[in-house]
């Protein structure tokens, strides 16, 4: 039996565990939901006051360029380089992840006119699939969505295929896709790749150059903790960028946007990936936040993920077997930076952890999902966490009609 | 001869000046560029400490239902409603203005396929026919981007054109279109409208309803005073929405986000409008600083407005006549709240005045820009700034060789 003290006894040992004293973690709750929103780095506030009093407040106009404003989106996207195995001059934070696929989309569509389909898996996260929609409806040309499931997409990679397209971490499950080898098999038949990378940035060593991923989108508030709703980056392999531009050609990525010319010149970089004014506020927390990765080895990062994820596991096979369907794989190579588990009272169970202050989510229709942030949470926490969940189980309190009642409404 | 007293006297009559009271404005500036950035709202840095330090540090996730994150843009996008003559659910805060103009070339062009153009005015802002430009190359269909000058546009308006796309205001001269007008015409011709009031709203009264437009974009940062980047807007009219769908088709567009389906099915309403996830600290920025609205009478702003644009103009002419071209139209019916000038050393002249606190701003080749908003500009503030262009012009300090050099940078 795993005890509370061998925990406590590991948290003493973790070469990160100095890390957790940079977020501010409300007392009471374990906060196992930073794979959706990353908690509040401790940096952010005073950055956002100064900013907004200061920057904005008392420098007006001129503070986009005596503080560098202006430069902000290319700032932030070398801060994010080197978590994700790319050169500083490959990523820019800008817009939403969402619109960030439309631009690689079509920007990878138009490299490879003649071919008819795009690939991605069923289970990826739906707006990645909604967005291949729009694309299709209104580029008036005519190419199929092939969905694979996760083992058939090797298969899947045939020479009229244009894009592959696929979340390196499943969102639901938490699978893991092998990047290189996918992107190495992709490339075989002429395939260009899109990876979106929204739950491995932060979470776990990226490396697109190793990879030689084409394209990438990634989020800023997730495991980056930049804030809700944060803006996201988008990367473009070095070679392909003078032969792409985005669909989306507003005067930020313009060459020369104060020149104010009436023909849409791309700037000659990273920058034409840009598309209407930068929105400072929300750049300059995820600024603020990524600092916290400074001098941080992403593959510390990675070892004690799994070995969190390892924990949660045995405990849950120690204390609640039976209970759950584990449906992240064992396999640590398969495995991103959650626990996810399916229960058909799932809804209900989340709430129920919920009101004890263990903060997971839920996602339709009945998977438990657990996310394992390296940089903040101790191992204690995830020893904590299973009490909970043995707790809930026990007890049966999930089953209260007000759960239910919530459930209708979500 | 207007002397400063007299301008002391409209400030004491003016039933607009407490409102200054709401805005932080720094000791000895004259702020006349809140056409390219509204001043900080008192309320706005409270509104994001508690939106970072509360709902985000010690709400996390949770904060996304428990005070309503989720709702943001509609809440924000009901606020503007009234201040550009829509109902709450034809409007809604997202992206970037540039992104919006985007959404509505698509919808509006997919609603006229027949047709082979866009009209639209060649001293229109840049990143609007920059946007047609990526509309025209990614959609895969051949229409021309016809520009007009501006007493050419109705002439313009022939059966083959889809689109009409125009600034109410334009961006350097500061012309007001006749909105009701240019759509009556442009429906006439079963043209369809779009309708950028980046530089009208919060300035003047705009109503679309009574223009019957079908489609508006606008600007959160400039007369809204949203801060830095600030979300943009999208007008949809209600009888045109569920006629269209944006082609960024991003999971917040979706009729059930949550329910995580594999297939797009847009939101019922103005929401299918959304893409990514809501930028939310830039959203509860604008949110608090559109109360300052509250009760304000549009056609009081618009009074001033022109008051304050004919007071410029009149100490304009009885001080520096002939030093300018005045481009701003004398017609108050065709002028928007700036005066812009022009002047062959006008970017030297604009940074003489920033150095004085006089803080216009310059529009390539050859434009001075002075953005007067009624909500926190005073008389007094307009004859200071006059006083300051004066001095500028007579000490001829403008012509230092340091303005040149700063010229050559930008």
């Amino acid at each position: 039996m795993i005890c509370r003290n061998d925990c406590i006894h590991r948290d003493g040992q973790d070469p990160l565990r100095e890390i957790r004293q940079q977020f501010v973690l409300p007392p009471g709750i374990i906060y196992l939901d930073g794979n959706s929103l990353g908690p509040l780095p401790k940096a952010v506030p005073e950055r956002i006051e100064q900013v907004v009093r200061q920057e904005w407040g008392v420098g007006l106009i001129r503070s986009w360029n005596s503080v560098g404003w202006v430069d902000l989106p290319q700032k932030v996207g070398a801060k994010i380089a080197p978590l994700i195995g790319a050169q500083a001059n490959e990523v820019i934070a800008a817009d939403s992840t969402s619109i960030n696929l439309f631009k690689c989309l079509c920007m990878a569509l138009s490299l490879r006119p003649e071919r008819k389909a795009v690939v991605s898996e069923q289970s990826n996260f739906p707006t990645d699939l909604y967005m291949v929609e729009g694309v299709r409806q209104f580029l008036g040309r005519d190419f199929e969505l092939r969905l694979m499931d996760g083992d058939q997409i090797e298969a899947a990679l045939s020479d009229d295929v244009a894009v592959l397209m696929l979340t390196e971490v499943d969102f639901k499950t938490g699978r893991l896709h092998d990047m290189r080898r996918l992107t190495e098999k992709a490339h075989a038949k002429g395939i260009l790749t899109i990876w979106d990378l929204a739950h491995s940035t932060g979470a776990l060593p990226v490396d697109l150059a190793a990879a030689e991923a084409d394209f990438a989108v990634g989020c800023g508030y997730k495991y980056l903790n930049g804030g809700p709703g944060a803006p996201a980056f988008i990367f473009v392999k070095a070679e392909l960028q003078s032969q792409t531009r985005s669909p989306l050609t507003g005067w930020f990525g313009h060459a020369n946007p104060f020149d104010f010319t009436t023909a849409y010149k791309p700037a000659p970089d990273i920058r034409r990936q840009l598309c209407g004014t930068p929105a400072v506020i929300g750049l300059s927390a995820l600024d603020a936040a990524l600092d916290i990765f400074n001098g941080v080895s992403m593959s510390m990062v990675r070892t004690k993920s799994l070995a969190l994820s390892d924990l949660f596991m045995a405990l849950l096979a120690e204390r609640l077997e039976n209970e759950f369907d584990i449906v992240t794989p064992q396999d640590p190579a398969q495995r991103g930076s959650q626990v996810s588990l399916m229960h058909p009272h799932g809804y209900a169970i989340v709430q129920a952890l919920i009101e004890r202050g263990i903060i997971g989510d839920f996602r339709a229709p009945n998977i438990l999902r657990f996310g394992l942030a390296s940089l903040y949470l101790r191992f204690v926490d995830i020893f904590d966490a299973i009490e909970g969940v043995s707790a809930v189980m026990k007890e049966r309190s999930y089953l209260t009609p007000r759960y239910a009642m919530r459930a209708a409404v979500t």
